[in-house]
């Protein structure tokens, strides 16, 4: 039977499992929450729903004995969503590191190996299909933000609210900035970062220099991977295509299978019985290395100029790049910085300070570092 | 209650749950066997018991009942049984590659990124505790021929005999051999392989040359990976620790979670009703590329007479280094040659024809390569 309207489903005491695969937080929503608050079984990919809306979710189908499956709405048939759930059941995750979307593994990538700038490797993203429906999505982080909100519901109990989620995208990854990252021995990654800190979570998706011999950074193309931390287990990696139709038929057929098995049986899956609601730890209160990359004038006092202006924020420094500018002869020099790690309050207090002497140096990007192998 | 009787536990009817942690396939055989007649649900880690007597335990599981679950026989902590079983249950999965076993891989890496030698890396192995109780099971391939017919079992519902499966340590892995491969764009690792094709399987356990970027190239120390190449998934990582106490606490903890929420819920794991029992394809119809390292004296003719030899028999050239033997002032060199995709026994025929003259040249080693990524 083929049908327009959801009712027909809902309404049928016949059916008993309900797929979900509309995506969005509208019509889907509350065709989940009605086929659920009717005892059906729901399966999905909506990383959207479930991130936003998880715990409500969850709730209502624990409050009607029946269960929701989501392993497509992170990586798509990259097994993560139940292997959280059951191969470390006895397990405390501490921490959850990841890339998490292909488009922008798959621009970096091209702009890393193949010396491509942005809008050439997005262009190509696209026509090549990878990119999602809204590009906007992928580039600025939002589609990791939401399946990093996903895991913490998973992996730490933990529901937030998504809007708290640190984010940042790829778009001011400048080819230099890849090519200094590579001088220094670091590879620059979207990452999306998750660390359980008790009352609180550290949650944060941007752009990260990872030392080139992370299991990360070693990630290349449209390929998803999800390293996860657990106390007894230590450090586990998953990897495989992030998306597709196959990879994600094989994540919603097995969610399938395991729903019918389970209402034939009577029984539902081992599950947490509450979710957390806490806090994510503001951005400004994480402390992590910095890649600073500044133009300044091409004389001998910038450079101490600069190291004193974040001496005197406590940003200790680790290694330093002086480069004349690329095609330029009035006088412009690069300057690269890798620091200790900070508090990013500190590191904008520098900043600000050496923005108020634009003649001197101009700040051309600043990001993250994860040196945690 | 602390006994050294297994029969105070097999015959207790409020004992529901049997954890088998002896190893072995005497005393555990009988114990799980047992436990499972009696209709109780047995978690083991024991690897050598499923490789051999796997298709047994399952049936009498499935004949009584009741469960058998066995994380914890391949890669520790790892999750790599039950998604094959329940993330992937929809997939046909093709091909199976693993670093299965920790001692040989933490040798190999040593061997290769600080240049020790085969026995300084064992013996530092061992000192380290990195070795399982019998180290020649580690290096002999045996460990991870047995992990590779439990993944078999699992992932290609089949059932081989363990003694039919081609295995070839790592005893004579020379530095020189991964210097070659170096310079040739490759690492060497210890691979077990596992391919369905149908009415039989491939299955073997050797040394062998990976393309320095390929995903199991990368996994570096005491870790195990496993890469699974599903019909519509693709080809999915699975990286963890392979070995140690707590890391296999995690397995066995979350096997004993599930046997025991189903007992409570009265229902079983969805797997596979039967097990096929097919052999295994003879390691001499296995075409592959391979390294083939010499000694030769050093003049014009002698890598034109060898490459004529290979040409005799089918052997396709790929790549050739000469360089002079180390420490030889006696006009011996060093050949090597990578092949194309060969039948083990052309490669054999062109060599018993070499091993004729031994004044023309002696072989060094043998070693298979895998070019596929």
């Amino acid at each position: 039977m083929l049908t327009t309207d959801p009712a027909t489903i809902i309404d049928d005491p016949d059916v008993s499992v309900v797929v979900e695969l509309i995506g969005g937080r509208s019509t889907a929503r509350e065709i989940v929450l009605e086929s659920l608050r009717r005892g059906k079984a729901v399966v999905t990919a909506n990383k959207d729903l479930l991130a936003y809306d998880g715990r409500e979710i969850l709730a209502t189908a624990a409050a009607h004995g029946t269960e929701v499956f989501f392993e497509a709405s992170v990586a798509a048939g990259t097994p993560v969503i139940r292997p959280l759930h059951s191969s470390l059941a006895s397990d405390h995750i501490t921490t959850i590191r990841g890339i998490l979307n292909g488009t922008t593994n798959y621009i970096l990538t091209r702009m890393t190996h193949d010396g491509c700038d942005y809008a050439t490797a997005l262009a190509e993203a696209q026509a090549n299909g990878f990119a999602e429906k809204d590009p906007l999505d992928d580039v600025d982080g939002r589609d990791a933000m939401r399946k990093l909100a996903v895991l913490c519901l998973v992996a730490f109990g933990t529901a937030v609210d998504p809007e708290e989620i640190y984010m940042e995208g790829i778009s001011r990854v400048d080819k230099r900035d890849i090519e200094y990252a590579h001088a220094l021995g670091y590879v620059i990654k979207l990452v999306a970062t998750g660390r359980d800190h008790g009352g609180a979570v550290e949650l944060r998706v941007h752009p990260t220099l990872l030392p080139a011999g992370h299991p990360l950074a070693r990630v290349d193309g449209s390929f998803n991977s999800i390293m996860v931390e657990g106390d007894f287990v230590g450090p586990l990696t998953f990897m495989g295509r992030g998306a597709g139709g196959n990879a994600t038929a094989t994540a919603v057929v097995a969610d399938i299978l395991e729903a019918v098995h389970h209402r034939e049986k009577g029984v539902a899956s081992l599950r947490l019985k509450e979710y957390r609601r806490v806090p994510v730890v503001p951005i400004d209160e994480v402390a992590v290395p910095y890649y600073v990359r500044f133009t300044a004038r091409d004389h001998p006092g910038v450079l101490g100029q600069i190291a004193e202006a974040f001496g005197r924020h406590g940003v200790n420094l680790r290694s330093v790049i002086q480069k004349p500018a690329p095609q330029s002869d009035d006088g412009q020099a690069e300057l690269v910085f890798l620091t200790g790690a900070t508090q990013d309050k500190h590191i904008q207090a520098a900043l600000a300070e050496l923005m108020q002497h634009p003649e001197l140096c101009q700040i051309a990007n600043v990001i993250r570092v994860d040196t945690e192998v």
